[in-house]
């Protein structure tokens, strides 16, 4: 692992981190908030998941989350949203590919190389983590922003016990029943519609909820609602009483100062999680 | 003017507007947030002038001013940093010309027709934003990093009783004395330093002072310490007994990191000064 830079940050650092990844087949780089209190000892992590086109960058200087998470003395997990470089399978659209992984592992031709996002942030980067920085990762909660409130939400639904709290901003609730899904689960899984549930949030709360508590937040302006489909997680979840709350916010869209506005109330749901006995 | 976009943003409206402009002949791009309150009526406001290769978007997205400035009801301007267009001087250096219009309005040639920072923000702008929104331009404050904290101290010592208060993030504080002004200067004033003397922070420090608060921090691992010269500003400040605050943050850096880190201080020391009676 290579430190590429390091900012003090709230009292805390931001680095930037990069290392070969064996699940990935590639170079992949992160970004890390430490509060001060990892001087003295390990703190609970929050994994913040980005969306489509987005590097480990994009959520680490425009959430705004790291003053917030200082607050509350918690670290920040800025993962990349795909494997990159020269070796690996591309598309020339924005939703498909290099900044499009949308944390699932690839099946099939050509992106089943390195396409294994979702091996990547469950099993491969936590365990780097847990070796090379000062993270409880007894504490871990998990949140995320459109393809990234996706990831956020079904790697919570299928790793009981991992994550004590999940949340997510304007997060894809239903791919398997919308183009920005559909598409991306026939080129990375196949045609075999069986093999996309695993990777629904929707029907992963119809099947088994989330074992903690929930917060989703979408704007009622978000240009994207249609393929957001937030009903259909929303209808999911109150079908089974799943506790949380799912908010419509008002004259909000998909942007970053739809997140940032949020934000403080995000970290303060999982941070009372996380610090729970 | 016409608008580009508008972001629901923490209860207000980040905007981006575009307008031709006189003063420097060409169009003009700023950033406006709105607070709630801007809806009932004018509100007071913050300007924000921005460093070397900033457009009116780096702060706007990456500052994190826009909570603070919510929670206390009062808007933000982010003015663009020159004068830009295929018609417009520039030069192949990062730190002249487009995106380096150093506040001043420029006597020599090429930059002469265009770049004039200092009678945009000082003059034209401020009366476009009087005419066309809800702001109470009795109660204006100003701040800006790096060579934007060059152009707010200049600005509030040269015009007295425009600002209430004025507040700088590592601030170039001694241009004439430094590579970070004396390139620029030479360019855009000619080679009489005299006519230099009344864009130097601390010359005008020395020579009037500023009448109301000043607050100016800066990390001590700044990587451009030598070129931003704090102690001479620090000097003039403490010689004339100058009101305020002049600060080393131990570990920061020039960083957005940073400013987003004292954001808070910054926007809460302005308030202080803008709702007072």
């Amino acid at each position: 692992m290579q430190t590429v830079s390091e900012n003090a940050c709230f009292g805390g650092t931001q680095g930037v981190h990069t290392h070969a990844s064996d699940v990935c087949g590639c170079d992949m780089t992160f970004g890390l908030f430490l509060p001060e209190e990892a001087r003295i000892g390990p703190v609970p992590v929050l994994w913040y998941l980005s969306g489509l086109t987005c590097t480990h960058e994009n959520a680490m200087v425009k959430a705004g989350a790291q003053g917030w998470a200082a607050e509350q003395g918690i670290a920040l997990v800025f993962p990349d949203t795909s494997p990159r470089g020269d070796g690996v399978a591309n598309d020339g659209a924005f939703d498909l590919g290099q900044g499009a992984g949308f944390y699932v592992n690839a099946t099939q031709a050509p992106w089943a190389p390195h396409f294994r996002m979702w091996d990547y942030v469950a099993t491969e980067l936590p365990a780097l983590l847990g070796a090379e920085f000062p993270l409880d990762m007894d504490r871990q909660a998990i949140t995320g922003h459109s393809m990234g409130g996706h990831g956020a939400l079904t790697l919570a639904m299928s790793l009981p016990g991992r994550f004590r709290s999940v949340s997510a901003f304007s997060p894809i609730c239903n791919p398997t029943g919308g183009d920005w899904g559909r598409k991306q689960f026939a080129a990375y899984l196949g045609p075999d519609e069986s093999a996309w549930e695993a990777h629904d949030a929707s029907l992963l709360m119809a099947d088994r909820g989330f074992d903690g508590p929930m917060l989703v937040d979408t704007g009622t302006s978000d240009q994207f609602l249609d393929l957001l489909r937030p009903e259909t997680l929303a209808a999911a979840a109150f079908a089974r009483r799943q506790q949380g709350s799912v908010r419509m916010q008002p004259g909000y869209d998909h942007s970053y100062f739809f997140i940032s506005t949020f934000m403080e109330d995000h970290v303060a749901f999982h941070a009372e999680a996380l610090w729970r006995d």
